[in-house]
This record gives structure tokens, sequence and C-alpha cells, in this order.
């Protein structure tokens, strides 16, 4: 059986791959009068003097909300709220299998930026952190914005986050093994979207000065035409050289390609015309820009993909799980760069010095061990 | 240790009485790639194309939402959704353990009413139903019936109908017990709020013809200056004989006392002038407008209370985890009349003709063969 069919299978018999349980006693009549009325006005009267109670007295120390307007999941696209459930679901059985966190899903039918952030703000109480996620560029970037600043609990768009934190993780064990320094790399980035934008920014934050962000009507530059805010903001941060073209000219000499774009854009004669000991993420979902495997033949001397079939795979299971689960530890309010940064070296110094190769860069994402690690890094940067 | 300590003890070990779990196995390269990245995209394709499909191939056939604004928690009053969430956290475990319902808690910071119903439209398609607690009448009424005209879903407001289904099923069988006709009995109802007026129309309904509210401004008529608007509309339905006064005159003559109102407000002398064989339902939580010991020494032949404690015990667990069973198994998109009074008499034929006693005319709150029996009887009546 192909695996579609077979996920089609396993989804009709989970009916959902999430479900609530109860975590108190319910057999006797004290039971009842504990959980319940009327013993449960006490924790209700001791919150309502002190709201900082609610971690004490509910599950909100533990939980996580996983909100998506459906407007960009996975490669399909803008397929709504209810369809986009299935993702959200997985993600949030992720959150408990990888990292002892509480997820919930809610997807929404509303697409309105003002209606999202108000939404999401009248549900917050329920909730210790909310993980956005599949809602599109631009509108995520001021949604988690408005969010961050309008709510005492963390905010954090995985699709953006999760995945720069990934990316930079690997970035830092394959420029150990190019013995490249990060603040003298050239870098081309493919599909300034959520996530690129965000990869961007963190790898700048990290110490990159010269990265060219293209998208698919070539390279950015401030004065291009036709540029939402968020790509003009990133045009005019990026492209030091004054690069102009398209993907081709973009990678010509580059030391990384970093794709979060689209399916089989870039050539092996691309790759060839890297610089030495060239570093190629190709990550497009599920299809990369190009196959490891061809990266590789062209010359690269590293190559990763978000795919689980080949090595190297960045997969943002490696971030969220470990860092909301020190967020929730630490009791953050913010999701920092800091904090992004300290998980990335986290991620990296996972693989130790004698394991690391070209073909294992990042550790596994099935390795539990991995997100009590990022999450140790998350409290210790949050200190 | 007293209830109380016990309660802030207990909850502060379970640290939320409820837990979101995984239902699919996450171990594998395989296991991931089937319930995420490639393979989730099938199912989402599949509910894109037709949405009724989020039944097969997610929670939602099986998940109803807490929802509530923390506006008349228990008898706390308005102590705002944070913390109202311990009763919905209770609810929800209750939810699971009575019915095998997945039910999940959401507290707003919001109480406007337009506010609330734009926000519980714009999450409900995460849910298969609704569930609302502990909002303030009168607005609980429009935001109901907004929401039951806007939605396909179920809306619930258990606070309401809940209590509603459970008086009528314990007046059945004390109807039985005293020989009286529903179609002839005078009833005076305590407390037109949220519960008092769902009684109040679901008895009507049920076929009472003579029932008086009184509000702690005496005796409602259509006349009367200060209603709200829920109130005039109660006023123009009901005390057909035009009585005038307070609780007092009410209850003189009535052969059934219903109370969801407040502490200690009926006296041993008023209900010794109630008809013969009177039957006093005292729910005022956590203390009842009498307690069910006095309103029996002082005459009453049959005596109920929301109290744990006490025999007959009225409790609205006898009612939601089975009819939102019922809802669900049925995919209806409205729980209608039919199948509350319908609810109710199940309830009541629990009590088989032989242990139908004064003390006994409904069954155990902690009873869990109720909620499939009352599923049963909202799923005929679906049909």
């Amino acid at each position: 059986m192909d695996y579609k069919k077979k996920s089609l299978l396993k989804h009709a018999q989970w009916k959902g791959k999430i479900e609530v349980v109860p975590r108190c006693e319910l057999k006797t009549r004290d039971d009842l009068s504990v959980a319940y009325t009327p013993g449960v006005a006490q924790p209700c009267l001791e919150i309502r003097d002190d709201p900082d109670k609610s971690y004490l007295y509910t599950r909100r120390g533990n939980l996580v909300a996983v909100i998506s307007d459906g407007s960009a999941v996975l490669g399909l696209g803008n397929i709504g709220g209810l369809a986009g459930m299935p993702v959200m679901e997985g993600k949030c059985a992720l959150f408990k299998a990888f990292g002892a966190v509480d997820a919930f899903p809610i997807v929404l039918n509303v697409q309105d930026t003002d209606e999202i952030v108000e939404t999401i703000k009248a549900i917050s109480p329920s909730f210790g952190g909310i993980n956005l996620e599949d809602i599109s560029a631009p509108r995520c970037f001021e949604i988690e914005r408005r969010l961050t600043e309008a709510l005492d609990i963390p905010v954090f768009h995985d699709d953006q986050h999760g995945t720069a934190v990934v990316v930079l993780g690997a970035l830092y064990n394959a420029l150990k093994l190019v013995g490249k320094d990060i603040t003298r790399i050239r870098v081309c980035l493919s599909g300034p979207g959520a996530a690129g934008t965000a990869i961007a920014k963190l790898l700048m934050t990290a110490g990159v000065k010269d990265l060219t962000a293209v998208d698919y009507n070539g390279i950015l530059y401030p004065e291009k035409e036709g540029l939402d805010w968020a790509k003009r903001e990133l045009a005019s941060v990026t492209n030091p050289r004054g690069l102009r073209g398209g993907l081709a000219e973009a990678m010509r000499g580059a030391d990384v390609f970093i794709g979060v774009s689209a399916k089989g854009i870039v050539s092996g004669d691309m790759v060839k015309s890297m610089a030495d000991k060239a570093i190629v993420f190709a990550m497009a979902n599920p299809d990369p820009e190009i196959t490891p495997e061809v990266a590789l033949e062209a010359g690269a001397y590293i190559a990763g993909s978000g795919r689980s079939d080949c090595k190297n795979q960045i997969n943002n299971v490696l971030a969220f799980p470990g860092i909301f689960r020190g967020a929730l530890d630490a009791r953050v309010r913010k999701i920092t760069d800091g904090m992004k940064i300290a998980a990335a070296r986290a991620l990296a110094d996972m693989i130790p010095e004698g394991e690391l190769r070209t073909d294992n860069i990042i550790p596994n994402a099935l390795d539990k061990t991995v997100a009590m690690r990022v999450a140790q890094a998350v409290k210790s940067a949050a200190r």
C-alpha cells in the first residue's frame, strides 16, 4: 500500500490523533466534591485573587495552543482551517511525544489579520503559550508581532522560527566541517516567505553579513517594484553587494544555498557555480529545490533537505517541542533571538566531534533526547 | 483536613485536571511520515474537497468545547474566564469519564456579547459541539441563540438546559409518587436566571400550564417595571392567575417549588403553605433555599437539592455527558426540546418501579450507565 492510502486508512482508524483525558479521579462522591463542586470553588477564588496561580491550579503551565487559519498548509496552499486540522493534530501529538508539552489544535474560519488577532487574544487565558502554524506571509509577521505585544505568554510562529533554529543548528556544524567563518560566508536564500524571512533574520543575528534573498521574481533589492512590506524590509537589510538578476546570479559564488521555495528550481549547474565546499540546504516541502543526491553529484560538499528519507534531515520537530518545553518551564513571556540561537547551538552540539561528518550534521528527528537538550538551552538563555 | 484545603492541595498536585495525549504512534520514520508530513497531506486534501470528512479524519466527531467567559461561575459571580478555568477543566474531565466525550476548556477574557459570539464562531471548525458554561443571564440567551443560528454544530448552554433536563426527569418521578398530572400542577420557580428560565420553558413545553416565576424583587408579571428583556418575555408566558407579591405568595398552594436562587430564602412556614404532597427542589448552589431535611419536617412530601450529601441529588452530570454523547453520535445540528424531554424521560425511567421512593426519584450522579441511556434517548429522538 502506498503511503497516501496508508495515511487515509490510519487517519480513519485513529479518528483524531489527539485525545483529551482526565488527570483526576472521578469515582466517589468525595472525588467529585474535590474536582468539581463544591471544592473547585477554592482554586477559582485563589486565581481570581492572584491570576498567577492559574499556573499552579490549572493545566496552563504545560499547555500550548497550535493555531492556524489554514492559509499556508504544507505545500498545499490556502486550504482553510478545517482542512488544515490533520496537520495541527499531528503537531500536537509531536509536542506531547517529544516535549511532554500538552498541545491543543485550534483551527480558525477567519483569515483577516484583525479577526485572527482578536480571536487569539480572547482565548489566550486558556493557554500558557501560542504556537502559530501555517499562516501565510506577510500576515503572519504582523499577527505574531501584535500578539507578542498584547499577551504575557510566549507566541511563536513555528514555520518561521522553528525552521530558522534548525537551519542555524545545521549550518553551525556544516561550517565547522568546511572551515568557514559565519561572518564571512555568502548566503543565497531562495523563498523569502514566512520561513525564509525568519531564517534570513536569525542568520544575520547570528553573524551572517552577506545574504541575498531571491523570490520567484528574482533577487530582492530595495528599489525593486511590487514587493510587499515584509519583502521590502528584508531587501533593505540584505544583498550588500547590490546583486541583480535571478536565482542563478544569486547562487554564483555563494558558500551556502538555503531553499524554502519550490520543487526542482535548482540545477546541477547552479550548484557547480557556487564557491568551493558549498553547502546546500534544499528544504522545499515535500519535494526539494534539488535532491541532496544530485547536489552532491554536482559538487556540493554538504547537502541537506526536509525529507525523512535523506541524510541531514532539517526538520522542525528538532526545535519546537524543546523550545516550548523550555519556555514553559522558565515561564518566559517571549521567545527571544538569544533563546533561538542557544537552541540552535544545542542542536549543533548534540553531534559529538568524532561523529560530525558531512552526512551527519544534525541530530535524528526521532531522537527523543533532543527536546530536553534544547529546553535546557532555552532555560539557560532565559536566565 | 477540610474539603477546601484538600481541594487546593489536590489541584496543585494535578496541575490541571485534563491532559492532551496522542492517539497515534510516533516512534519510527514511517510513523512520522503517516501522522505528519508527507502523509498528513492526504486527509487535508480530502477534507478540503469534502468538509464533512473532518468527522472521519480528525477528532471533531468526538470533541466538545467547554467555553466560558467566567461571568457567572458557580455561586461565585463574575470572577472572569481565567479564574473559572478549574470549573471548566472539571467539566471536561466529567465529559470524558461519564460520556467518553473529549472536551476541551476554553476561557475567554472578553465578556461582550458580540465579541463572545465572534470568537466562538471563529474557532468553531475545531469542534463537533459547543458547551457554553457559566455565562450570565440574559447575555447567555442571546449568545446561545446567535451561535445556534450561525453554526452547523450543536450549541448547548449547560447551566440552562442540563439543569432543566435533570429537574424535569426528577419531576416526572416525583409526580408519579404524588399521583398528580403535569398539566394540572402549580409550580413556583424561584430564580429566573439562566437555569430558571430554561427550567420554566422546558417544563411548560412538557405540559406545565401554571408556573409562576419569582426573582429578588418578587413575582414576575408582564407590566412589572425594571425587568430585562428575558424576564419580560418569561413574565408574558407565566403567572396565568395574575399573582402579585413575593416568594411567600407564589409558594402558597403550589404543588412544586423549584429553586435556583439563593441560600436560605425559603422558610418552613412557606413549605407548610404549599399544596398537599408538596414537591420541593431547592437547588441553590452550594447552599440550598431550604435544606431537604427542613423541608420534609415542614411537611414536604418529596425534597431534592443539588448537594451530593443529600438524597435526590439533582445534578447536571446526569445530563450533559449523555446529551452530547447522543448528539455527537447522531451528528445532530441542534439539540431540540424533543431531545431534552427524551433525555429527562430516560433519567426518570432509570429508576425501576419497585425502587421508586420519595427519597429515590433520580439516578445516582456517579452511575456511569446513565450517560449511555441518556445518549440512546437523544439518538432515538433525533431519528
